[in-house]
């Protein structure tokens, strides 16, 4: 029988228990808020150099740890390794985000293929090993990759901001959207599963832009295609917790909770959590959804709305974690304030 | 006994008919997708000044009416005229939206006086009743406002984009935040009686920046506002119906729905048909929804798209409409399609 003690409780919520002080990560606490890790970024030439370098993947990982006794390390890499391992040209603008040679346009769109990508990819597994030996054995390590949609907004359009362009490709050429859709489907259940297989104990996929869409196109772009890849994760034989957590999905976060197989849900700071609750199939575990804002804001607003998470969600298995991605103007004393107070500290 | 034929079928909606076949109006249907729009533009010199000249603003109104057969008129005017008239310097940057003077970052936050806004905003009021006489008779015309939360970010900020900092200023100031809304409260109530008193026949507030709200600052800047702002324009005298329309309000538009007494409900692009019913009050007229981005792209996805919003909301009153204004990109004959489309046409 296994030793409770020594199961990570971040995987104990994940299993379905419920635990009187919820395990606490913190969605990009390995980031510029830190001053160590903005020192840290300078020692490779770009991003995705940055990403690659399992030495410089591990030290981002281990920063926050070092500072804030956190349940969870989660990889540190981007979602758009991925279309770079498949080929398309990526790069970051400093200050501005990612740029990628847009698919729209483009008469034909040509991918790679999933077999180079994945050996492609050989330096984020090597990162996965790399932290699964240097992090505490009750510290749980997230694997991760973007939903399709997500990626292929970005393929599409070679960049963030509103996604309209993505959204008209879809009706303009519905079936090569589709058939790119397979393709991250393919490539990213792979990305996943060797994730696990370098020692992540559990996954996130990221859908970042689930919001705005009409419901018969979140249908066709996030939910089969989210389904399908869990399922595809399951087939290559991975038995880990998969949270799935679609932002800005609005009213449509109960078909994504029922429909896609996810074992826990991730909420944005809209959602409420009874909504959550009443979405989510009984007893589904629910990561979230503190406003990332009040840790820039700090004091009484902070403890305010992190109390407010805590005893919403209390009456199930809950992850307790920001709505969104902490932003870099939030402090270090801000966080180290919040994890101490969702531990029970004063 | 009222003739049902001479009451404007949007009127008969929003008195809680269900029509066989749905009124139609387009949110920003007198716009830049409109070439004798972009013509009528270049005769004032900047944007406020056209809202200003009752001639113009009329000439604007009509330029779709004559195109389309469209059920509804609704004034030409800003949300920022109330700012504008308030006293705080707005204008407008070319292909970049507006521009004010922020509030944030200066130690007293000074607003005019409300009867002074009212008085300044006179050629609004004009231009509703030249544009109630020269409108058909079966035409229905909508007047409109931002709501107190929407206008409120648009001045704390001075300028539109994400609300990261409006949304801060509430948890660093919350006590000057709602000294803030409570004049737009005041304000805005005298500006929609005004309108009603020159002419419309319906009003509709338009809360463009409900999204990414926590539920706590989603009740005390979008909820309670709203239903004061209600409560005061009904204090003031007005019957007419008032659509609300809280876009990216998500999984708490059914709170709105309930909660601020507005008559009718707008839905946004991304909220099914039947989670609008659901949390809308038993036989609420329900507003929208179809994918601006398909009056871009036409053909078959604009007709798919068209008949599953007419099939989707046919059991109850409906308005049709858009999900979010009508974009510059769309075309005149994707319009013309459209509403010939609504109206039972092939």
């Amino acid at each position: 029988m296994a030793d409770q003690e020594n199961i990570p409780a971040l995987l104990r919520v994940l299993n379905g228990e419920r635990l009187e002080r919820p395990p606490i990560w913190i969605m990009r606490q390995a980031g510029r808020y830190l001053p160590e890790y903005r020192e840290l970024r300078t020692r490779a030439k770009n991003f995705l150099d940055f990403c690659y370098s399992p030495a410089l993947a591990t030290e981002a990982v281990m920063q926050p740890l070092r500072r804030f006794p956190l349940d969870a390390a989660i990889l540190f890499s981007d979602i758009l390794v991925v279309p770079d391992a498949l080929g398309q040209k990526v790069w970051f603008v400093e200050g501005e985000g990612p740029r990628l040679e847009p698919l729209i346009g483009q008469q034909d769109w040509r991918f790679g293929e999933t077999e180079k990508a994945i050996q492609r990819l050989a330096p984020v597994y090597e990162a996965v090993e790399r932290i699964k030996a240097a992090i505490p054995k009750d510290t749980a390590l997230i694997g991760f990759a973007g939903a399709p949609w997500t990626v292929a907004t970005y393929m599409l359009q070679g960049r963030g901001g509103d996604k309209d362009d993505a959204r008209m490709e879809v009706y303009r050429r519905p079936e090569d959207v589709d058939a790119l859709l397979e393709v991250l489907i393919e490539t990213t259940a792979q990305h996943l599963a060797a994730q696990v297989k370098a020692g992540a104990d559990c996954l996130q996929i990221f859908e970042s832009w689930a919001e705005g869409l009409p419901p018969q196109m979140f249908q066709r772009v996030v939910i089969a295609p989210t389904r399908k890849l869990v399922a595809r994760v399951r087939e290559l034989g991975v038995t880990v917790p998969i949270i799935g957590f679609p932002r800005g999905a609005g009213a449509q976060i109960g078909a994504y909770a029922h429909e896609t197989q996810v074992t826990a849900l991730g909420v944005d700071t809209q959602t409420t959590a009874d909504q959550a609750r009443e979405a989510a199939p009984i007893g589904m575990p629910i990561q979230g959804n503190l406003d990332p804002l009040t840790l820039v804001v700090g004091g009484k607003a902070l403890e305010d709305a992190a109390q407010d998470v805590l005893i919403a969600f209390r009456h199930g298995p809950h992850i307790f974690n920001l709505g969104h991605g902490i932003t870099p103007q939030a402090t270090p004393e801000n966080v180290a304030k919040l994890v101490n107070l969702v531990k029970g500290g004063v």
